[in-house]
């Protein structure tokens, strides 16, 4: 049975709210996401919440339904409220109707399974959650094997990255690793390392890639280390025509991926 | 010679600090832009700001004594000031060390020559000041001949706007055009119309575009109406083999702007 709670001052809904700074994700292991559409990915994703806050006025919707039931039989609390406290957790001026607390997860790199994709999408200190985000959801379209974060990135499940990703968070594996572990673990096994550089004169559609091909791309405004770039295997550029100097990181991610995808789905 | 303004309550001050809302934009006919990647930009592009508020720390800064001159030289105002000031216009933490202030400009449809270029991009109901930035970013990457706006989109003069357009709002031109204005435009002259849809099962590698190819993007939630879809000349659609059924409106344009311009550089 759900439990209603309306009052603000409720110390569940202070604990919950925390969850939208980064320190108190950490500290409790959880964090929220939002709206009919990203739970129901989580949900077909196999992840239900520890937690789900839902409006009072939208209990008779079917997709509301069907979450409550399903969070209700995975042992999770389900707490009816009031639009106001749904605004007051979001922070958003109009609210979804339904708000979920889920666990954190992320997986060790020495548990991925290379050989499960042709493609891997590597962040370095990607500062932007919704470039991060856009980027877990692009991962989720090309079907990607999940994204490892080098070096100093956004938080993944920060409120923004979780919006961007649309539901992606729930169905692309999300993996940290300093640079060196990350290199050490990628030389025990196949992989080609390609590098999006503005410091190469390599087009991006002149290389075969290899599988799996790890798509590395670097900080928003500063693009990848010297000593980076020169540990990949590859290094190419998108060709830009006009008078600015770069793409947006997701963008480029983006284009790239689908052109890796593009050249293994012709190959059959 | 700048003049120099350290006082909040400066009536120059609180009106460029009012260009942050859409309403202010829309009566002084005027938008701010900041940053010395984004003022360089702009000044590349031939436009130089009404008004330049710059940190008098960074008074010595090569690029920022560039941009005092040419401002000046052109018969703009100059005016040195302190941090404080400038956080408050810009609403950023850290506030860059230049904002200039712009007259906004559209390009009216009849003005457009769409021999010009290949590419034209031409979105719908576009709600995302971020994504609409990244889309005149990603014009001007792949060359585009400019971005038409059509229905209620976010205000490209929005601050999010320009700084995720990365300066490409002054080498892009922007048009605003009602649906039936547009098509009638369109058809007066040559031109393929080509939407992204999810309501199609044609693969967006299949064609060959025809030049100028006007590329519809919709609504980031809703996608396109219907009957802008029926008036398409081909609709395609982006593979996608995650769980997710959409990708972010600026990665989907800028995966199909790629595709478009990867099919002419082909063509030599």
């Amino acid at each position: 049975m759900p439990r209603e709670i309306t009052g603000f001052s409720n110390p569940l809904i202070k604990r919950v709210r925390s969850l939208r700074e980064k320190k108190h994700r950490k500290r409790e292991g959880h964090f929220l996401a939002e709206g009919l559409r990203i739970l129901t990915e989580a949900e077909q994703a196999g992840h239900l919440p520890v937690l789900l806050f839902y409006a009072a006025e939208s209990a008779d919707h079917p997709i509301v339904r069907r979450l409550i039931a399903a969070t209700e039989a995975n042992g999770g609390e389900v707490i009816e409220t009031i639009p106001d406290i749904l605004h007051k957790l979001s922070g958003k001026e109009n609210p979804q109707t339904v708000i979920g607390v889920y666990p954190d997860q992320l997986t060790p790199l020495a548990a991925l399974d290379r050989s499960k994709s042709d493609i891997w999408l590597v962040v370095q200190s990607m500062r932007d959650p919704g470039n991060l985000g856009t980027i877990l959801r692009t991962g989720d379209a090309v079907g990607a094997g999940g994204v490892i974060m080098i070096d100093d990135c956004v938080d993944p499940f920060s409120v923004e990255a979780v919006r961007a990703s649309m539901g992606a968070l729930f169905t692309q594996s999300i993996t940290t690793a300093r640079w060196e572990e990350f290199m050490e673990w990628l030389r025990s096994g196949p992989g080609q390392l390609v590098g999006t550089s503005l410091n190469t004169t390599h087009d991006y559609q002149g290389p075969r890639y290899d599988s799996p091909t790890f798509l590395l791309v670097g900080n928003e405004a500063k693009g990848l280390p010297l000593d980076y770039e020169q540990s990949c295997d590859l290094l190419v550029k998108i060709p830009m025509l006009g008078k600015a100097d770069s793409l947006n990181a997701a963008v480029a991610t983006a284009v790239m991926a689908y052109e890796i995808l593009n050249q293994k789905r012709d190959r059959g």
